[in-house]
């Protein structure tokens, strides 16, 4: 059985949990203040090669973007993002619970462009009733998308510029990061990522990590008492050194990069093997998440091979899959996939 | 120049300020607890015959709306509405500063459906990932909706059936009740509107009152401990006995009635009249508010005439405007309306 | 039957009725953006002596004080404030349910001080674990306070001085304003109040308005945007011209000051009074709230003679009242009630 | 070096991070939904002896207090606790971010009596503006509590009763609760915390976890709908398995109590040590916080051995300090650390 539901079925890299143990005995101060933090928000900052940026460690994505979204915006203001954002439609109001508006946009495989942001921010200014109508304030991407598409460095830029111009910070949600960074198509490394945006997190749950994620801080307008609202939230984790020794690894050798790219480098052996059989996907994801459309009637069958993710029926003889691969996938195990759906479609299109 | 611009425009009508004048010197106490609040309780209680109904008076709308909305839902639970609700897209994001998302549906013109709600409720019921999902809590629909439309007996019969069933509270924005009330085409008595939802308020700001709308709670398990949220919201108006007085003028006699009548009544004139013009209109109101499509070319000159709301472009060569009439609109008023608009048009169109 | 059960028992200022009469049938857009309003905020700014000042108008002091601090604090920050303040008092939790909690200082009969607000600043900032702690963001008090003494010039030179040093922007609650800048012993004047603080109140529901506050904000940083969280915390009045032609009705002549005079010199005639009889006062009020202390067995007699509040028990024989005059208390009804009082006293102690 | 700042000083207890090592590789779902924590929830409803219970787990201390008293409380209503309690002073405002005022009552050594819990509530219930006032809506005690000490079965009980007689849910703050149960004078039984309150959390933080407390609900009617609060604030952990694994860890065999009893061990040897020496202590703890007072003059000498939290000054010649034992200080160091002081205390006093 090969499990391809999510990327995060597992518990940590090995050489994680190695650092877990060797370091466990250590006594160290709570609360993020210890070595291990200090070592890791350098590696971190080397990585995105911003020595000035902020580095914080959190547990979670939702806490992530409760904390940035809640730090960025003024009471009055909303978050702009793409219609199917994680922030918009799974994280059960987390948003709206800290007192904002989520506005959004329609979205093209999971991407929001600048004109469409444009456009938002012209419609509310120039609306006489503006006062009545929530503000816009920052803008949420996520790179790579839930669709598993990537921002090009022009859009990105694009995004960047739009966002400056009209006072808008722009906040990445990288839970995926390093499946983005590492994607055959991409053309922006950490460091355009961390100087074309505001505020971003650097995702460890899904890429390797047993937990947590990297909010990096480039704006120094948004430094200020950042701490303060992650302990509101409920984020600053008394054992923070945890974070620290797991991030530590991540970035300390290649490690967060090399995850990255077996995702990446597994997914494609699906996607190719897939698209050879005819198969076509849902979106065009080059990313670690692919969603090939299958004919309902062999999903039965592909169950007792391999555990995936039902995503949302395509049309009535056929359904979206998510195949999600991770650090822990095969190229193997990748190839058995394409070869067990490849013998059961030609089994049903006899 | 006739005043068209909303049903706002003046104070109150002369029959509240009277009121308000006699009373002026009576001593009471504060927050609502005084003689004219009792005997106007009674005399909606009357108007909706619904003698166990709780009564409740605030200043505004977006108050209501707030308070309302604020008691009803858990944390973690949402609204449903129409895309153009009031509270979706004109209360600066009131709700969500309360903690709750919107959950807006497609509307026709204005309008939701219960079919519509089911659909929300089950696909978010079954959705493996519902908890990840906000909750519906419970739905929001106004009477009429934004665009003057109203709701059918059977329509809203099966929205409240299908609420009943779901365990969704209904509560119904009245903002403009009265008018709805008082449309040529409806089939709701008050009784009716009181006994199919769970609580709704009955508008006075743009009914002649000066301000101040009643909360009316008919279900019983929402009536515990409710002054409390009205005081926290800021809405527990000291001098409580303003709302007493206002809202008994309206309702000792059938002031308020008389004055949605009037409303629909003049908006009739423009109606029929425009549409004897061949003029096309973007919304199918019969209530106070009337959406013509005019051609951009004839605005200029009729603003020297006609106060009236520029609502959204229709085409390149067309806008629709709004014409709202009011208590205090005279049925000569509204066919100068016509007249003039008419008059516009034939040189427009040689 | 004298009522002193508070200052807002009656309706409005028969002045301020008389304009809203007067102005009744005038058309005028909505939301505060009216002719009234403009000049309202022109002669209050006269009044102050701050001519770049913003003014908003508001319903009641919970809105006034809920919207002045959710604008002013971060979302990690609190206010703090006396132990009896309004806003953690009287409010139900309104602050709190803006997401901030209150910090309240011991008082010194309604005052507090600037040592005590620096200390208790110094001791957050010193604290190690000052993150895990609310941060104080700004100062709220109250002129006159819930005991009705005043600041002098120099304490509240003091406190404005320290919030500048501190950076906690400083807010006055001044729902009673009028009665503390008529009192015989205060050496303010409104341009003082408004010179020393960043954003402050003047209350006109308890100075002879049917309803309304005016905010006024004299730091610039403080300004941006302000209409939208009027909006959303339900307060930005529909028809807003009702506020603009109350306050104008109030500045516009010396209205304003005579009525706070009026109040002032009834609850003198009260004092100097009950103090002839040897009656003692819980609280050094020089406004229009006194606070005699009355032996129990003779306030069932009282409550036939004179409305008023019973504020707490002072020991086992004795209780405090309040005794709240305002601008409809005349000279004689004070003497009246300081008759009253002397004669159950000397038939309470024969 | 003996490290006696907090008990989190170090990883995990090493069978922990054993089982976590084992079952790395094991794939899961995710989110809480795997059987490491349904073993887990069956083993800690198994030690409360109670079959019908909930059992939630999630990442931390002031997540699992925000989530459940946000749960519990409607949006009008505060939580009452003692002065020094955790949520009212070292969790940066997250109630009060939730929504809901602190009522923190005067505390003996942390604790606060069934009577004050009713006079608190009668003075509110009385108090004719309670409707102006946050309504009391459950009570927040810890066990132990922040100067380490414990309530008796009769106080609990007495709570208890009070609770249930006045409907203020009881929710116990168990960070520390296994050193609690494992204190020498300590008469209350798992079972008994469980029947006394309507929801507990059992720390596993403090207690040898890497992170992690289990948030028990023993109110039917608490249970609802939880996981949706706990999704939104972020504290539903994607690898849920890490909590099961580390719960079922403690609870499998008798580790969570051996924990506690080592705590306590060592702590006792260190209150009986500096006793014989004379050295008074702060409060009557008898868990794993001990607060002797010391002359200022030896701890700079003491730092050179001994870590530790300087807690308060005590007088101008002494200071509160904090030595917390955990399940690593053996009874080698605890009496090293007695020997230590007792040398320094010596030399100070010739």
């Amino acid at each position: 059985m090969i499990n391809l539901t999510c990327d995060y079925t597992c518990g940590a890299h090995p050489k994680i949990l190695e650092q877990l143990q060797l370091t466990n005995n250590k006594q160290t101060p709570g609360y993020g203040e210890d070595q291990f933090c200090t070592k890791a928000k350098n590696k971190i900052k080397q990585f995105i090669n911003m020595p000035n940026a902020d580095v914080h460690f959190v547990v979670g994505g939702t806490q992530a973007n409760t904390i940035a979204i809640s730090y960025i915006l003024r009471p009055y203001q909303a978050v702009i993002c793409a219609k199917n954002a994680h922030i918009n439609v799974h994280e059960t109001g987390a948003i709206e619970a800290c007192g904002h508006k989520v506005l959004a946009l329609n979205d093209d495989n999971g991407k929001i462009y600048s004109h469409q942001i444009e456009e938002y921010y012209n419609q509310h200014k120039n609306d006489p009733n503006h006062e009545h109508i929530t503000q816009p304030g920052m803008v949420y991407i996520s790179f790579p998308t839930e669709n598993g598409t990537i921002y090009t460095k022009n859009e990105l830029t694009q995004i960047s510029n739009t966002c400056k111009k009209l006072s808008l910070p722009l906040y990445i949600d990288g839970a995926r990061l390093g499946y983005g960074l590492a994607a055959i198509d991409n053309n922006l490394t950490a460091h355009d990522i961390a100087k074309l945006c505001d505020m971003f997190y650097i995702g460890g749950t899904k890429m390797g990590a047993l937990f947590g994620e990297a909010i990096v801080i480039t704006n120094n307008k948004l430094k200020k008492d950042f701490r303060y609202i992650i302990k509101q939230k409920g984020a600053l984790l008394a054992k923070g050194r945890l974070l620290g020794v797991q991030f530590l690894t991540l970035f300390n050798s290649n490690l967060y990069m090399e995850i990255g790219k077996n995702g990446c480098q597994t997914a494609n052996i699906i996607k190719q093997g897939l698209t050879n059989c005819n198969i076509k996907f849902c979106y065009p994801s080059t990313t670690n998440q692919q969603f090939p459309i299958l004919p309902n009637n062999i999903l039965e069958q592909l169950k007792k091979y391999i555990q995936f993710e039902l995503w949302h029926p395509y049309d009535k003889q056929n359904s979206v899959i998510r195949l999600c691969t991770s650090w822990e996938t095969t190229p193997q195990q990748a190839q058995n996939c394409v070869n067990i759906i490849s013998k059961l479609m030609q089994n049903n299109n006899p």
